[in-house]
């Protein structure tokens, strides 16, 4: 095994060991991290007088190369090799020879790790944020698509009051809103640069932190060495932000999935995102949205095993900190990947309008409308919802339908405060329309708001 | 069954279904929020035209009344009642008659809900704000009596190099300062008003929610009414935030129950913080830490309840939702007591100077200075780590335990590069003062913390 | 404060530490357990000599009526007392004054909370087997009502196949019954009695453990003192099996609350398990099984949290497994509810046997039998089901609706396998009839499962 | 992509839906009980007279060939494939041309792949009993090698009374004892076969599912096709099984971890199961345990997974239940790989045996010995209790720290009970003999206890 210490052992590792210990089998991931933190590192050493121009030079050229094979996939991973750390500086020796033996001068695995981390967390965080705005973005383009359109609101999964399909679109754009605002606060946290803390310590090599910061984009340089190494929680922190997303797409695909099952039919799913059966040839069944749906308790999982990874650890470093890794990649990959398909299902959906106007046609929607127009008549709320239910309970007691077809004498029996003008109400593009709070589903609001995203987004 | 529905219904409600819905049981936490709703609710239908002078101030008056009666104690939910909302109906229709019947216009307990839950989190956000400088203050405190107490720090639960205690308290306020501001930043997206919302569409009547926002103290008013019904992310992000303060305390408590052990004998936890046996009698165990360290997980467990209760609702509003309250009562309450015990706890630390002394007599936690002295007098890094490695090891071997035992000569054998002044450093103090970086535990720098913490926390 | 050491304590305990050390205000629950315990443990001081006869009959007839006041809800829990162990011990003292003294001889809170854990779980896993045992006679009921429905069976949520609705009631039967085996199979390793091991090392006196098992009715004794102090792993197992059948009661629920919407109209729950909204006088919401289905993620919650509490945590006792309460409490308490009240959901369901005719009336139900048709006559399945598919993609793009109208000619354009006698499967009787295999849903086969059902659970 | 449907379909689907949807990178376990449920799946076909006897042959012959070349390495899962199912009968086409279009036939991938995963679910947990033994074996080798070294035993990780070391090895022999009844149990629940129950409402051909069953080694056959299709439960259940398994090992490791420190120098693990660090030369650390104690939340991550999963879903068969497999493998991978690497840690584990002397010098931990010597003379147990605890508060203040540097006389200050034979107590080996009860470290016990293991894993 190659690895980065072993003068004082008198043994080799147990085979079993070098296994389980080592994680090059997913940290890899770090490699271009690794890479651009040891020529910061480099760079750093030579500012502190450690190293000289000439092995500067030439370490930072090999490391830029090392970059290069690794973008072109052509990067040998030593497969004895322990971790990544341990994989470039094996890497670095093959190209410059016993000058690589200088380049863990003033750091230790267990800031660099952490700073590797730290890297790959701010390019997650930010193209999560593309992400997010990616799928905003097909919200709002098919809210304007089908901007007059009205659908049944939910509540309890039963139909609640009419809303425009934009307005529900929309709110599925302010969540995703919150989160972007999570990332983008976590990220104040993720971005600090651990170096100079070495292994718990700090070290006696006058590097000049500060300038490794600028030369890696950091926005600050940690405080507290011993903190430095044994802090998790920019991990856990972006693990809660992807939950909550993760979430928010899991309640997006069961309401796509419920509104485009044969008994709602309110919308349709592109068959490109969709899959069929084994045994069932007419299945066309939405196999994406399920599995983003069942995503979610993934990154759950993985929040989980974080947080309890680090209950009780003493400080600082313990090897246990080293399973934040799978938990952290597959996480941030996995809502990725689910931000983009989702995006490309919302951007093809297809609204059945049709659909939506027999769903609406049932009068219990304008239950509420009713209640507040009695109440504009005088009569108290509480006394109104009393009403408009019994009202309700006789015409299901008596299989009637519709309002409508109720005489205003036969209204009356059941409050005073009916008048002629209770008809108009039985139309729902008046019930959109009368709402006149700041937030509600009125088509003018409705359609600043779609504005004012569509702005925000471009 | 007090409700504030039925008027549809035919028959009355199972009676284990009563009791299973109800909330009034652990909600009841809510009554003051609620009740500064209601008033902020009246003055705004007031505005809107909905209420007179005259029933407005019946109305304002009588629910300051119940403020009142409810501060000292002697508000009576009425146990009939399903919810705390039902509760501060019935009682204020006790007090005012049938006028109560207008105070749910244009309200719905869905908007009602998450304004009463938006309070209480604003409020526990800041009182938790207020616990963790406590502690911080505590850490500052202890710090400063022991400013020039060195101990081993470790890494793995083994010794690893000195540093001072103060540097190892500063990293737990480092700590603590992050959860202040991850705090914050929940308060950002906690601070918004969902009234004007009401069920999920908005209502017709023409509230303005900007002047209700005003009256509560909101930031921001809530953009979209299907999602300000639906969502429960900030109580998610309150318990993320908490399940990180929860572990951070975790790791204190673990720290110093090992550390208070009869074989560190490092530090002494105040015996009034601690509780015996009821079979032994010689015991004196640190209970509370043991308490604070167990209550992490259960902190952990209301963050995975929420975010389960979450994955694959429809939108929007549904009944599961309920289930959010007890998981963040707890939790604040839990964290909030917890902060309070460790800064108590901490505040009365004795620090142990003699034993600290015998624990850091280990040559070998200077492993890493002569290292680094090697690296200084030419010697590649990873050349002088398995030159110091394999001294070591023969120190081992031939059980000698002081490198001060061996002759300059004896030295030499294993590395040219060492020279006299290699003897200077077998001095914990010289090891502290000879780490030159930004985060390290040189104690110019730890000193210039601590003043710049008791500044910024004064 | 009341508490059961102190001897060799300087100072009294911080209030707030005695605030948040004390349990009784959870731990009362155990009270029963507590007194059933301690009249064991004197019958079995007197055998082993270590009580009087006279001392051990006054014991015993002053716990005996502790259990009754208990029983009467009079017994007086002292608020002082930190647990339930002390108030049990105090209250005895107020009996018979200092002879109380000698109760605790030979054994500890340790082995004895863990006593009244293992009676608790005994008693709690008994009932919740019979609330098991409950719903599965309900939903036999419920099968044998409409044992003569089919229904469309889902996959996806996507229509699949016709089945028994008493088929698809069955299936609820088998995951009910494998959650009373999984408690069954709990139980053995509940049924353990833990007295005898004191503190962590057994005792000096000469306690008959296996008669005191005999007593309280254990099937074995602990064989190791040590762990019988520091496990609970039957509370994580207790948890694990209400963790997978709250799961069940979610899954149930969902599909109630998704048969009973208004689009899919398959079902109606009696409306004693509904209620209503505060501003939208026409609903009726299915809050009973919302609140079911939300009750699953928090028993999630405390199965993580017990497992979170016991990682890591060195042997043998340590105060964090007090926190194995509440989560046991709750979650016991909350899943035998959930299960009362999905019994009586399901006895009082309606099935709307037409609405089901309705939803059959789709041929594409009947696809896979087509397809299972031109196997037997000869056509590989493969083939076979890219044939069906083909057809209904064709029906699908030309609109029409029914296979029906398509001429045998038509048919053979698609296969040449097609025959006359296909037209006879475009029957949903026959298809369920046509069903082979053992766990199919051929009528045949689910009136047997029927009614050795009804004799299993009469 | 290769797939086995796409009839109905008009389009191909997404290329980031293929990617995402597919399992074939992680379900290539399946593959050789795939293959095996293939065989037997092709054999009950034959006596169902669905395959003739030479088709039987060749697609059996076939199937043999495919788990030659599995076992060899030289199986070729097609990249294109979407999941091991498709890349089986893919790789069976290429050997038996369109006869393979046959072997569909009566079964589904819905009850395939619960097949396959019932399959490695048993290999599995049999694998998991016999790792549990193993570790087991290495308790006992240790507790025999060190069978008459006492040690101190922990509460609250405070000295509290002595043990024998065997003694607290029997401890984890018993908790592993329980992890081997809970696979066993859980495996009863596992063997069943799914086969005949298609894709969730049988097959209407008549394939004799007892017949798979005998030729597959399954104990039962499932009951309910829906259910059948729907359950996750089995791993659920091993999910739990392992967690629990998992935190046992989590407990032993921190044992090790602390009892190995230089503070506590009880023990020494193996350098071999050791790492070191990169900058620190003179570190040896116990990382394979850190990693095993910091697995256990992994295993409970994959758990909350599984069950936040099935949370809410419908019957039957949701694509969201592939998100299973990640969660089992990756478990039984970890859980098994920390068993072995336990047994081979703890089979070469060193005792201090000077240490432990050391350690025990301490008198109070005969604290408890002394209370029940009292109880003994006359003295009650509440009292006696009190009697010590004053007496070592006294020898503490006055920093005295031999009881047996106290005369009779003074003792008799304390309590008059104190007789001359007080001072025979002062003996560590007499407190473990003086033990009476069945679980206690009394030397006879313990050696009895060992006797029995050795012969149960023999």
């Amino acid at each position: 095994m190659k690895k980065l210490w072993g003068g004082i052992f008198q043994k080799d590792p147990d085979v079993l060991t070098q296994e389980f210990t080592a994680s090059l089998g997913f940290d890899r991931r770090l490699a271009p991290y690794d890479i651009a933190g040891s020529i910061a590192h480099v760079k750093t050493l030579y500012k502190a007088g450690i190293l000289k121009r000439d092995e500067r030079n030439r370490l930072v050229s090999a490391l830029e190369r090392l970059t290069v094979s690794l973008r072109r996939g052509t990067f040998q991973f030593h497969p004895e090799c322990e971790d990544v750390h341990t994989a470039v500086e094996y890497a670095l020796g093959k190209k410059v020879g016993t000058l690589a033996q200088k380049l863990h001068t003033g750091r230790s695995r267990n800031d660099q790790v952490v700073l590797d981390m730290r890297l790959y967390s701010k390019d997650a965080a930010c193209a999560l944020i593309g992400g997010v705005c990616g799928l905003q973005r097909s919200l709002i383009a098919v809210a304007q698509r089908y901007n007059d359109v009205i659908i049944p609101g939910y509540t309890h999964l039963r139909k609640a009051q009419p809303v425009l399909f934009a307005h529900y679109c929309l709110a599925y754009c302010e969540m995703l809103e919150r989160d972007k605002a999570r990332l983008n606060d976590a990220l104040k946290r993720i971005d600090v640069l651990p170096m100079g803390s070495a292994a718990l310590a700090g070290t006696s090599f006058a590097l000049d932190s500060a300038y490794t910061a600028r030369l890696l984009g950091f926005a600050r340089v940690s405080a507290n060495s011993i903190d430095a190494v044994s802090d998790r929680d920019f991990i856990i922190e972006l693990l809660s932000a992807l939950s909550i997303t993760a979430m928010h797409l899991s309640r997006l695909s069961e309401d796509l999935i419920l509104y485009s099952s044969e008994e709602f039919s309110l919308v349709s799913i592109d068959e490109r995102f969709c899959t069929g059966s084994s045994i069932m040839p007419h299945k066309i069944n939405p196999d994406t949205l399920e599995l983003v749906r069942g995503s979610a308790p993934e990154v759950f999982g993985s929040l989980i095993t974080v947080l309890a990874l680090m209950k009780g650890l003493p400080l600082s470093y313990n090897r246990d900190l080293q399973n934040d890794k799978k938990a952290l990649f597959y996480s941030c990959e996995c809502v990725q990947t689910s931000l983009a398909l989702c995006a490309k299902i919302v951007a093809t959906l297809t609204v059945n309008k049709k659909r939506a106007g027999e769903m609406l046609a049932d009068e219990r929607l304008l239950a509420t409308d009713i209640a507040e127009y009695l109440t504009k008549k005088g009569c108290p709320f509480r006394e109104a919802h009393r009403v408009v239910g019994a009202l309700f309970r006789e015409l299901r007691t008596k299989r009637r339908t519709s309002l409508g077809s109720l005489s205003l004498k036969e209204l009356r029996k059941f409050s005073r405060y009916f008048e002629r003008d209770v008809f108009t109400l039985l139309d729902v593009k008046r019930s959109v329309s009368c709402k006149e709070t700041a937030s509600s589903t009125n088509p003018v609001r409705v359609k600043r708001a779609l504005t004012r995203w569509k702005k925000a987004l471009s």
